[in-house]
Formats: structure tokens, C-alpha cells, sequence
């Protein structure tokens, strides 16, 4: 990992022990997809970041001088997986943020190999115990606050189980513990609400405008009953799943469309064609 | 601000930068009184943390280890406010815990004069906007996911005002952004129960022995209806309420009895009587 730490916008070399992002994890991050010197969707991410400062009213870095340290990253190492938090900056004791701190920023590039490749047929997914509860003050921000997933992604030690869908505290599903949801059913693609828990995910955002996709809420009997289910992340683009528990899918030709359009758009993720 | 951070049995000189405090507020913390060289609650506090820690499945450090490293802050600065705050470890990105990674913790202590004074008749409160979310998973323990407190805390900057009261999404009233509630009325106290949402405060643990209480859900009208209110927290001790919104409040026989208790048990908290 490489790792470059700013506080406004001076470089520091280590991260600051009075840190609101490991007090109270008050901040906001991206994890991007960097390859070939690129980072895929860099102002969707960007424009996220800015949103979730927003709602969390945390001052940004620079966006001139992120771009400048993200590009001597990448020409350094053109592909991986990029992370940027953005944290809160230091302040007196308590919740109260000092509304002055010069923001604490971190960027990291990593391989992108560290992720298990996604088994031939799709991914094997289950069905998670822990709930997402309803905050719509923190919805579809991609907040610090992620202790809900992180219970969630250690309900199963199972390398055989790639990744495990979410409830909200109503039962509606809403999303895997790392990524969006998309269900095929009726001639069209359906996705949950992230209106009152979730993340707006990067490539959610794509396949909205690139794919014909409803919002609507879904019962886990619905994405059982659908004719094909994919998730979908901005590190590693669209999945498409082949188990969830006793249910499976083959391939299903709208998937594969969908597959088809985010390579086309996106290069890194061609690569997900090739499978069988 | 002192601070000692280690990991696992190393103090180590820096924070370092993949700890998961910072990037998911996957952790826990107690803030603590120090009063000549005594930490007020010192098992109460631990007890806390070995529960959240439990619920979390975060290693904990070494308590004998600990210790010594607190005593040795209290030795150099025997009044303050103690913090400790325990992280899970180091792991590869994504949520998955990375169950053999040694904790990070760390422990500072700061002079209890950055506090502000409580006003002389007591605390001016108002109630916030920020609603708490229902999650029983988190409920209770004091973990570092703690954006819904700062937003809440930042909804003023009204010197004036003190603390904030928080309702939960159904309305009922939970606490204060950094403290319990407790509110006297029909010749009982009585305090909101932290199964959904909330923390289990150390000091509110005390009172739920010293006097006589009922836990019971309370809407902001009783709230509003009770003949006397107190705050406490664990570096504060009992706070009186003298004002929330329009309703105001004398000092009350009840009250007065609750701080006279408070001080024999633990002279840290005998300031609080000579206010007039």
C-alpha cells in the first residue's frame, strides 16, 4: 500500500492521533478503480466525496491538489484501487466539530489482485442477519460509519461465499455488504432505494442512465424470483450472481448486455466478458 | 493532550494509517475522570469496553497492560479526562475482520478545565432535530460510529446552549448528544431504555443502583412534564437541567439528594454541590 497523508494541504507523515475519522468516524471515502493510469469515473467520485461533505458539512481538500497527488500515484503504479478519506479535522474533545480544522485526507493505491477473482459461473451470495437501520440523514453518502457492514461481512468465514445481501430494519432488501443490488424481472432491471440507508454507488449511479432500471423497494422473495441478479461496485464493475442459497441463475442475455455496456464504456471492467 | 498508541503489546510512535478506527469507526471508547490519580468507574469502564468489544468480536489488549499505562499518565497528571479508545486491527481492504489482528489502542489524558463549567442553576438544553436510529446490534455499547452525535451536536453554536436531547425515529427521547437523561416525576426517576439505541453510560449505571428508577420509554411531553431533569456522564457526573426551550426548572429535593449521593461515592463529582 502507498499511502499519502494531507492535512489541508500540507503533507504530513503520519496521521495525526487526534483524528475525528478514528474518534467517531467522521469522514467520508472513495474506492476507486485505477487502471491504465486512469481512474474510472473520477468526478462521479469526486462529485459523491463533495455530497457526502455536504451532508456531513466537512470541509474538502483542494480538488486541485487531490488531482495532483492522485496522478503521481497513478504514474507510479497505473493500476489497483484507489482509496481517499476525507476526515474531519482535529478539534477540542467532543462531538462538536470545530467548524476551522483543516481537513485530514489519505490516499492509498493498492493492487488490484488483492480481491478474489469472481468464480467463472458468477458470484455465491447469501442472505446476512444484520439489518441496516433507517437513517435518511446518512443515506446514500458513503460515510465512516460502517460498523453495520462490517458485523454484516463477519457473519461467514466461508471462502465458498463471496458476498452476503442486506435488509433494512423494515425488511426490504437494499444491497450486498460491498455493493449495489440489481434485479432482472418482467423485462427490466429493478435497484432499492437508497433513500433511507445504503450507499449511492459509482456504478449504481452508471447502470441508472445506461441500463432501464425502476427504484423500488425489494422483498427478498422478489430477488429470489428473478430472471437474473447482479452486483455491482466501481472497483470491480457488475457481477453478475449465480447462488443465492438453494436459488441459482445461468447466465441471462440481459446480464450480458449489461456486461457489454460497462466495457464499452469502461475498459478495466472488459475483463469480466471472457468468463464463460 | 497526552497520547500513548499501541498495538497489540508495542507503543508504537505513530498511528498507523490502515487502522480500521479510521476507516469504519470499527472500535470502541470509554472517556473517563481522573481525580487525584483515581480513574472514577475504572471497572465499570472496562466492563463496558469487554462488552462492546464482545459484540464488535474485537481482540482486546492485555488489561494488566493497560493499566500500567494508565497509571503511568495518571503519575504524570493526576486530574483530567482520561480517554481510551481500542480499534480492530490492521487487515486487508473491505469490511471482512481480519480476526488475528493484533487491537490497537491508544490513551490520552487532558486537563478537565477544557471543559466548560456547568452554569450555576444548571444546564440549558434544547432538543435536537437529528433523530437516533433504531439498531439493537450497536445499542447500548459505545462504539466509535458516532456521526449521528456530531451531527446533532452541530445542529448549534449557541454558547448559551449546553446540550441537545435526541428522540429516536419513533419518537421517543433517548438521550442527550453526550450524556444520559434522567427525569423525576410522581416521587420516581425515571430513564430511557439504550436496547435500540443509545449508550449504556457508566455514570447512568450508578444511578440505576443509587436510586430509585424505573427504565421506561418517555415522550418528549413527559420530558417536558417532569419536576426536575439531570444529565450524567461518566466525566461530568450529574448535570441539573435548568432550562429546556420555555420550561425551566428550580433545584428539586430529588436532585439535590442525587448529587449529595454521587459526591460521598465519588468526590470527584463534590463541585457540584456548592453550586448555589
Amino acid at each position: 500500500m502507498t499511502d499519502r497523508i494531507f492535512v489541508g494541504d500540507a503533507r504530513v507523515a503520519n496521521l495525526p492521533a487526534d483524528n475525528r475519522g478514528l474518534a467517531y468516524g467522521d469522514g467520508v471515502f472513495e474506492t476507486m478503480r485505477a487502471h491504465r493510469g486512469a481512474v474510472q469515473w473520477r468526478n462521479a467520485h469526486w462529485a459523491r466525496l463533495v455530497q457526502g461533505a455536504d451532508r456531513l458539512r466537512l470541509p474538502l481538500p483542494d480538488r486541485l491538489r487531490v488531482d495532483t497527488e492522485l496522478d503521481a500515484l497513478l504514474r507510479a503504479q497505473p493500476d489497483g484501487v484507489v482509496k481517499l478519506v476525507l476526515a474531519r479535522g482535529a478539534g477540542p474533545r467532543g462531538y462538536a466539530p470545530a467548524p476551522d480544522a483543516a481537513p485530514l485526507w489519505l490516499l492509498s493505491l493498492q493492487p488490484f489482485t488483492l480481491q478474489a477473482p469472481p468464480r467463472p459461473g458468477g458470484l455465491v451470495v447469501r442472505w446476512c442477519d444484520t439489518r441496516l437501520s433507517l437513517q435518511p440523514l446518512l443515506a446514500g453518502i458513503k460515510h465512516c460509519n460502517r460498523l453495520e457492514q462490517v458485523l454484516a461481512r463477519g457473519e461467514w468465514q466461508d471462502a465458498a461465499i463471496d458476498e452476503g445481501l442486506m435488509l433494512d430494519s423494515d425488511g426490504n432488501v437494499v444491497c450486498a455488504t460491498a455493493a449495489n443490488l440489481f434485479v432482472f424481472h418482467a423485462g427490466h432491471w429493478s435497484t432499492p432505494a437508497v433513500d433511507r440507508c445504503g450507499v449511492a454507488g459509482v456504478c449504481r449511479g452508471w447502470a441508472l442512465q445506461a441500463l432501464d432500471v425502476r427504484v423500488s423497494r425489494l422483498s427478498p422473495a422478489q430477488v429470489e424470483a428473478a430472471d437474473a441478479v447482479f452486483l455491482c461496485n466501481a472497483v470491480r464493475g457488475i457481477l453478475p450472481v449465480a447462488r443465492l442459497g438453494a436459488r441459482s441463475w445461468g447466465r441471462h442475455p440481459a446480464l450480458d448486455d449489461a456486461l457489454r455496456r460497462l466495457a464499452d464504456a469502461h475498459p478495466a471492467f472488459s475483463d469480466r466478458l471472457e468468463t464463460p
